[in-house]
């Protein structure tokens, strides 16, 4: 069959276009920490679901939840909103994920694993475990103590005389990143042990937190919150198991009891 | 005298090509084909240079041009807006691209090559010439006549069941991937400390060794060794830097320490 000088030829039924969206390893948690507008939340929804990501939570939204403002901006991803769970703190938020991102384009006096994008998206395809991704307020983004509550910073790599991503656009890139390796994610060889949730590191946290403050360890008051964000990196960074924090928890107990030889007594 | 191959191109005299020492590969226009609203060409200029693209054309957009809507949504990005050119048809924005890429989300009865985003960036970075990516109008997208033009459809693979990206969201999509083909994007740099040398981890190890022998915590003796190896596996494990080290051992001191508050005394 001959066609017109038009090279393009009819077809039907040829798409190059396959969704990439997967059903496992688990899909991250969209983490919304503090946001302000109804209406960005809903965007927000619409980049998620844009993407095939569906469970969202909430930290404290300022005009509370439900929010009139957040359908229409969804533009249909209700589902997304509807089953959106709020929580008062990040920490509850995050408590049963045991990978945490926290997006951030600004530099933080913080110690700790920056990625971009491809990093981040394949090591939550990686760890065949519960993960979350934080976003920060409209105005201010994440405050730097709730960045410490991560496991690693993720950064888009951005034009530096003009960085402005709104929260819609971070959500929907990072969404888009985890789609492309949700599809490549082969079958995962999951480690031995898989990093104990978040909300079992912050029982250690506490209370180590307990026992410092008992001591007087945070001097001057005026570097307290600091030297508390770098005790939460640090004990945040290895990843232990819940087996290793229960061990941790225990040498704790140990080293702050008056002293004495159980062997011997 | 060497004359345009297309004598329909609006020149204000300064083509892009012209007027910017040209880096390899050059970067793509952004061809935004009959827009309908300035708030979203706002938008998609802002897009766009967060991820370092500065050309845009505009085809016959509603409302003409310059419109004052877009100036607020580009957050900035005025010299986006600045320099954009007008043409009255999409074969004139792209008469001087080689390559061309129609970004559309819906199936097309065109036998063409249909790309993802990845594809689409490695092709502009290989080509070395100058290439233009087209967007449709806001409701309707791009016409069949109009992706005809072009050389590939690029497709950002989405949820088949929900696909709803907006104008400003495909280009910061596509600009994103150009730019990281362009490495442009270089923050992904880790800004982790190096792990301490094992010595360091070894003094941290055998520190709270004695305390935990001094506060009796190994028993019975006949599990004495294997809580040393589970010991120091644990805290080999974080990795943590020579500066985590020294906290560490600061804690380690402060904790078996006798009760008192520094901050008051």
């Amino acid at each position: 069959m001959k066609h017109s000088s038009n090279p393009l030829i009819l077809s039907s039924g040829r798409s190059g276009a396959e969704s990439r969206v997967s059903k496992d390893p688990p899909k991250p948690v969209v983490v919304l920490v503090r946001p302000q507008l109804g209406q960005n939340i809903g965007k927000a929804a619409r980049a998620m679901l844009n993407f095939g990501l569906t469970e969202m939570r909430l930290v404290a939204p300022r005009d509370g939840w439900p929010n009139p403002d957040a359908g229409p901006s969804a533009s249909g991803a209700d589902i997304v909103l509807e089953q959106a769970q709020v929580f008062a703190t990040t920490e509850e938020a995050i408590a049963d994920c045991s990978t945490v991102f926290a997006s951030t384009v600004r530099r933080r006096d913080l110690v700790m694993p920056v990625v971009g994008p491809e990093e981040m998206a394949s090591r939550i395809a990686g760890s065949g475990e519960r993960s979350a991704i934080l976003f920060g307020a409209e105005r201010s983004g994440l405050e730097t103590e709730e960045v410490a509550l991560a496991d690693a910073i993720v950064t888009v790599p951005i034009n530096p005389e003009f960085a402005s991503l709104n929260l819609a656009q971070a959500v929907i890139l990072l969404a888009y990143e985890w789609s492309k390796s949700a599809e490549l994610a082969q079958p995962t060889v999951k480690e031995l042990e898989p990093p104990a949730p978040h909300g079992e590191v912050e029982g250690l946290i506490g209370q180590l937190d307990e026992e410092l403050v008992a001591k007087g360890y945070f001097h001057p008051p005026s570097r307290t919150q600091a030297t508390r964000n770098t005790i939460r990196t640090i004990f945040t960074k290895p990843g232990w198991s819940s087996r290793e924090v229960k061990a941790v928890r225990g040498i704790l107990r140990a080293l702050v009891r008056p002293a004495r030889d159980r062997s011997q007594g």
